[in-house]
């Protein structure tokens, strides 16, 4: 499980990538996530309409003996053992190619077919405990009646598939391996709406905070959203195309029915990225109303600041006026002078104040 | 009916969506409006050149049977009641996708083709009491001798068709189901030019509101209308594409007679989708002008204080000069040195005064 | 002669438009202008290479029969009488959605193909007497001998063709209808470079006004101005691509000769909305120029106020010292204490002045 | 020559060709560029792999009789006199509307292909003294053994190519007329990067000022310049698309291996477009440091009087309050306390310049 | 080795290119690098599968004489002995535009095909020394058996491609031509992600920079930054679509195998671009943030002018009243008059500091 880091530190991640890959020839098997001692499990359930089978094979060799007219679903977890996928590649008949983008985990959605097999490369978007966006890389291969995934880590959104399959629960039991394939695909893209989800709570704090009392950190954080935006969109803009090129491709593996179900897949890729392209909008404008109240802030502060000078300068000029010296200053003299040049004060701070009020600045 | 809401608070609907469709197979019929109480209700609007009936059906079993070679328009409202809507869709023989669709508010506007018929979903917007543009799910399937609709709620735009039907004006009573379809999704986009027209008189309003006497809530209120058009938006955007392909099909259900008033229709998201990017693009310079009025205001007060400090303080500082205690300061005992300080201080604020009337700043 | 409203008002018509048409069967002919008394006329040119005859045919059911080889250029203007459009309608077999169009004066521009006649909608720009940008609508209808015009009103760009009819001069007489199509067509595309041209004077005056003296009303006159471009590339951007499905056309009323002229007129479509465009962009620098403007006066505001604070403020500080009453101050009982004291405020004076001349602040 | 105007210019310009030419017939030659009285001429380069001429026809309908299967390249300068020219277009056989663009100066470039000739319409830019850049109108006509050029000014950008000729250098004297149609017009294109040259040259000083000392000028300068880029854009960047129709056209006149040659000069406009781009960018960018610099300037203004005014207004205060005349004031007769509220304030001054500088305000 | 000038810079590099080449023929071999005396030198590895050779040939003409089955890698470093390149061109039969793309440093990237041969230019991105960012012209060229190599310099890419070459690693030595101009190919792009890495450290410095102390520089290296990424950007833009074409392309020379190879560069160019885009409006975004900051950065210094001036303003005033020297001030007499005003003076203070407080501007 790879945290959704930024771009920044993304590129921090490529250069290990780099370091590992530069020189080899294209092809080579290298797993690029973070190494961990978990050891690769594989699991299969085999299904038909009228039957279920759930088993771990010891040996991948014998995955594809057994031969009972059922579906398999084929489900790799764990990536750092490279000679363990070496041999299933070859039980497979994969391309070497394939095997690579399989466990590169830095590899874009992708979808590639081959005579015999179509390859995808997918994200599985979560958010993890303390509410960020992670990423988890998995490649699906549909054979004819086999379904082979890989994935980097145990959390998946495959539950609910599994749970349809066992509970002989909608279409699914009586389908073949298409169907199962986009099944998978479904969960993944339905799980992309959490996410959205999430952006738009945030998206809702930020506007709230911006519109009630903005600090100069709400304006890093909206800047982060509209980063994070980025990212997903990143993930997910490839996904519309490569599904409606599965809509239209002749490959005999996808059958007529099941390119219907696909048709609603790409709908809910451009239901996706529709609504992202609107969170990076609206981003913007939460900028734009940020800047605007920042000015409005200045504004405020500097209206304070007029209204008080305007105001106790001159009076404060008055009054230095006959704090003068000088010998021969008649008013000084007067009976109510003071009571006179109070007086005069007064009135000029009340003009003062009608005229800044006049100016809505009080 | 749905208030149009923030796509943030769209969002937390999709929460819900999410929460109840999660795992469940695709295909399922999950209803996703606010459920309420009110039961379906169907009605039918039966009608041929030279006829016309109009009855509420106690069984849809019955609605297919008595072919009097007239066109049907079979009206549902209400779609809380899943069972019916089932028993509905097996009468017509409709694909479950299509009863998903159909009952599932949150569904962007698409046709789909199927063999026997066609079927789209629309948004028709409202404006509820409070002004504020609300909208309403509808699904419409055009079979070759019926029009099915699906409506969340009694309050519709279609009441000119029926009077035009009832009535036997124009030429809906002489043609074929594909022209009712036309004519149901022409009273739709029709209605569209009335929130158009809400959000061209409040952006009137804030143009006034800008260039009148912007407040710090007038750039709150910009970003809401640029946000309520982004809504829109995305709500017509895609019809345009859908009724150029359904004007390009080749579907016998849709006649070319009915593809010229199509045309007309496409005309008009057109016109709408057009005049929404201006809308944009108003929103935007007004948002400038608001800035920049800011930045006047600023620049009036910043005068104010530098007209007032700039007069005052070098003043104050004349005076301050002749308070001063000490024993030998030969002005102070001049006989008119007083008056002749007050004459000094009087020309240099009339010189400052010149000054700066001439840099326009009072 | 519809004033060039905003967007706005326009869409205060458009409620008129709506409260008119709402309910009405599409293919009802409703005048949308403003209703006026003026009755229709109808005016036609007959002519060929050697003959040219004007009358105003009193029947318009006459219009068709008298068949002498000549083309016919029959002009109607007005376009509030109903009827009289209906009945012209019924002798030249037009269909009845562009009989709409063709009084519809809210149409945005358009060219639809029918089997014997090619309709187009378009927008002549004016300058009334006031340099205001107003628009009139006019349909032209080509058939295989006759061009039919609407007019809303008498005033229009189609004097020049008729001067070349009437004088013999270029090509025109010994062409045929289509060749008249297209003459009325550049005439109009022509008329725009009229208001291209007072548009750019205009923003010439705009970009004096920016430099020499900005005002807040400046800024105003800019978001004028882009709002009139936006709303000018919205009558002209579509003729483009009309004229371009023109050419493109296997119609058998426009000869390939025709088209090689309205190739030409495509480049001035092309020319026309470039030039927009950068009149757009010239705007948005305006505003942007407009805005540092601001900021610089600001700039420039803020050195007065800072340059006199920060000179007077200290010295207002030091005759503040002398002019304390403590029994014990040694300075105030020296000789020379005042000099020395104006000598030091002297120096820190023309310290003062030196250091913010070296800022370039004075 | 026409001096690069502004778009404003331009159209002032254009006013003349509306009122030159509005309700002339299309087709009129009407020449558009300022007349002088500059008479044409005409020269004429007869060339093949072993024989060159130059000579200046004085009769141009014996222009076409010596064919002796030599390549012709005719070049006219001067394109006031009509009647001139219209007796060329006569002898060659041109289309009356070719003649029209040909001396028509406001023609924005074009390329059309006609049965026996192929016509083009380029721009050719300079940089006159004052390193202004203006255009110069300039037609190309390629015919089956010459090449018609129609010039406004003898200074040109050919001469390259006729030193070529002369010299028998490269190629060029043993390929056929198309091969000399492709070498002007990479003559002119190879041209504009002087002119890119000269704005990258602008550009770079903008930078340095913008970044060392901007003034107010400043900011008119760099939008000067992108408006300039803006224009230059206009001229080159239909020909990257014209050059391509070129290279994609069956016209028996583009031989296969003139269109490899031609695919290099698409190149160059390409690069020329994409520089133009970028320079458009950088003009972007560098008002956006030109704001950010007025913003930074306004800030160490602001720091300056707020740092004066803190520093010095509590002082002010201080020394105010030992200047009020209290007959009960028991500091005042304290035998240290003036020297005691020096020290107080000295203290006060010092914590103020700490706090500043922790601040980085000094 | 050319360092990554400014495009400024790069115009400069044009002049002389426009001096050398202004007036030649196209097809003249002009180096356009910076001359150096380093002779051209020439290294060839032939390889089989099972045999490998390395030799630098004396005589460029016997290069094509010893055909042993073996793939030749020539490898040219040093591109100013153009006398030896138009050799080296004859022996393959090349154009001499193709000789003069090789040659000519300025050239952007591109990829023509010609009959026997596919000819490619590229650039190699390195970092120097100082981390900044130079280019290398790279030229490439696919014959049957033999692939050329032109290079500037002798730092390259390839060593890595030379070491599976020596140690049999992978696919390579089994393959034909055309998998080791991939393998070249894929080296330069692979290359690319190492200037993506040091554009993305740089900019999580700045975003550092920005958040915590951003100073008038950071503005300027945010616009460099940007400035940077679009230059980059032109290199390897371009190659996408070049690369697009050679996998559709029907060119001989390409095996079916090779294009699978050849996807997966393009998506590393899809990917990098990507990357581009997104590290370009994080720049955008830095800027606004930036921008952001200095104005928050205004509002807290004026903020403190603010309060100062608010508070001390009035108390001076009042400190002035009875600094006044008028004959009858009752207060003046009264006993505890300057404790009242002391008192009254701080309780002004306190609540201005309560007000503040409250505004949260302390």
């Amino acid at each position: 499980m790879i945290k959704l880091q930024l771009p920044i530190k993304l590129q921090n991640k490529k250069k290990s990538r780099i370091h590992k890959k530069l020189g080899k020839a294209p092809g080579t098997i290298t797993y690029m996530g973070e190494r961990d001692n978990s050891i690769s499990t594989l699991d299969v359930i085999a299904y038909s309409d009228d039957s279920l089978e759930e088993y771990s094979p010891v040996n991948v060799n014998t995955l594809l003996e057994d031969k009972r007219d059922q579906i398999k679903w084929i489900n790799l977890v764990g990536l750092s053992d490279e000679g363990y996928i070496e041999q299933l590649g070859k039980v497979f008949q994969l391309n070497s190619l394939v095997l690579e983008d399989a466990v590169q985990t830095e590899q874009r959605p992708k979808i590639d077919e081959y005579e015999t097999y179509i390859f995808g490369v997918f994200k599985m978007l979560y958010l993890d405990e303390g509410q960020n966006v992670v990423s988890e890389h998995v490649a699906i291969t549909l054979f004819k009646n086999e379904v082979l995934v890989f994935q980097e880590l145990t959390k998946d959104v495959f539950d609910g598939v599994r749970q349809r399959l066992r509970g002989h629960q909608g279409r699914i039991r009586g389908k073949g391996a298409d169907y199962l394939f986009f099944a998978l695909l479904d969960a993944i893209i339905d799980n992309y709406f959490m996410i959205l989800e999430n952006i738009s709570e945030r998206m809702e704090v930020l506007e709230e905070e911006v519109y009630q009392k903005p600090k100069p950190k709400t304006a890093h954080k909206i800047q982060e959203l509209k980063k994070e935006v980025l990212r997903i969109r990143r993930y997910i803009s490839p996904v519309r195309e490569l599904v409606g090129r599965l809509i239209d491709t002749e490959h005999p593996l996808i059958t007529k029915d099941t390119k219907l179900y696909l048709r609603d897949v790409m709908d809910h890729c451009v239901e996706i990225n529709e609504t992202l392209q609107i969170y990076r909008e609206m981003a913007m404008s939460l900028m734009e109303m940020y800047m605007s109240n920042v000015s409005n802030k200045m504004n405020e502060v500097m209206k304070v600041l007029t209204v008080m000078a305007s105001i106790f300068i001159p009076l404060t000029f008055i009054v230095g006026i006959y704090g003068m010296n000088f010998d021969n200053m008649p008013e000084l003299h007067m009976q109510n002078g003071y009571f006179i040049v109070l007086g005069v004060m007064f009135t000029i701070l009340v003009l003062m104040l009608v005229y800044f009020k006049r100016k809505h600045w009080i």
